[in-house]
């Protein structure tokens, strides 16, 4: 029912688009999707920008808010499951934020978001780290966006580095 | 109007099997939506059977059958990314099926198939190669799967090994 009320919303929205535009338009089911998915990958893209923002601020807190906060979340690395969100926040402190660790620059790059439905989307991307004695940790990521209550959030994060 | 189609020959299937039982049910949407979610999972998952018995006979091309034959298919690995079916094939030839290595014998283990909605799902799990001088390289690996005309196909595969 909310659901159906989000997509009507979506609709109404791409029809008031449309009839403000100086040609008439004809809005198809499609263009109403097209317009729900746009607006998912935003999301989607927003969530990644603030945690890369949160990161550069060693706010490993506003980073964490990305992650879906459940004994749900998965994270792999190499051979190694991190199962659940606090495991998940153990292994960041443990890597990047704990002595003789530093969380340095991170940049993301080369995002491709792709939606999956309404409520679904994954993430292929690069990151890169830049360390004070000018290191560059780097690897790919994949990741598992779902559509919760309280926003888009990680629910899977398969992260590797250069070998 | 294939898809809906679809869905009601699923809700028949449904509604059939309801009334087959000793005591009256209703039968709700919820119920037609779960059954087409458990169909996308065994789906899923005999194309990961099929994968692994073929891998085992050192069927390359029949392991290959699994993976979206599209340059849109993505392979990680490491910090290195394969981009399409013939650079992946590449990929597992180079690693596996040239002078001076072997296929070994491929076991998935710890599976959890997730469906993303009608047409998509991701699957989290582990493998183990048993190589002829006793070696067990292993790992975890996360797959991206659409729906695609042809059956259900990888569209993105991350693979990490222990390091």
């Amino acid at each position: 029912m909310k659901k159906n009320t989000f997509h009507l919303a979506i609709v109404l929205v791409v029809a008031v688009s449309a009839a403000a535009q100086s040609s008439p338009q004809i809005v198809t089911p499609e263009d109403g999707k097209n317009a729900i998915k746009e607006i998912g990958r935003a999301a989607v893209g927003q969530v990644l920008h603030t945690q890369q923002e949160a990161w550069n601020r060693h706010d490993l807190d506003g980073f964490m808010a990305g992650y879906l906060n459940s004994p749900e979340l998965t994270f792999f690395s190499g051979a190694k499951e991190a199962s659940g969100w606090q495991a998940t926040l153990d292994r960041y402190k443990a890597k990047y934020d704990s002595p003789g660790h530093e969380m340095g620059r991170l940049e993301f790059s080369d995002l491709r978001i792709e939606m999956l439905g309404y409520d679904a989307a994954f993430v292929r991307g690069a990151w890169q780290l830049t360390l004070s004695d000018g290191k560059k940790p780097h690897g790919l990521f994949t990741l598992v966006f779902r559509r919760m209550i309280n926003g888009w959030k990680i629910v899977h994060d398969h992260t590797s580095a250069a070998e």
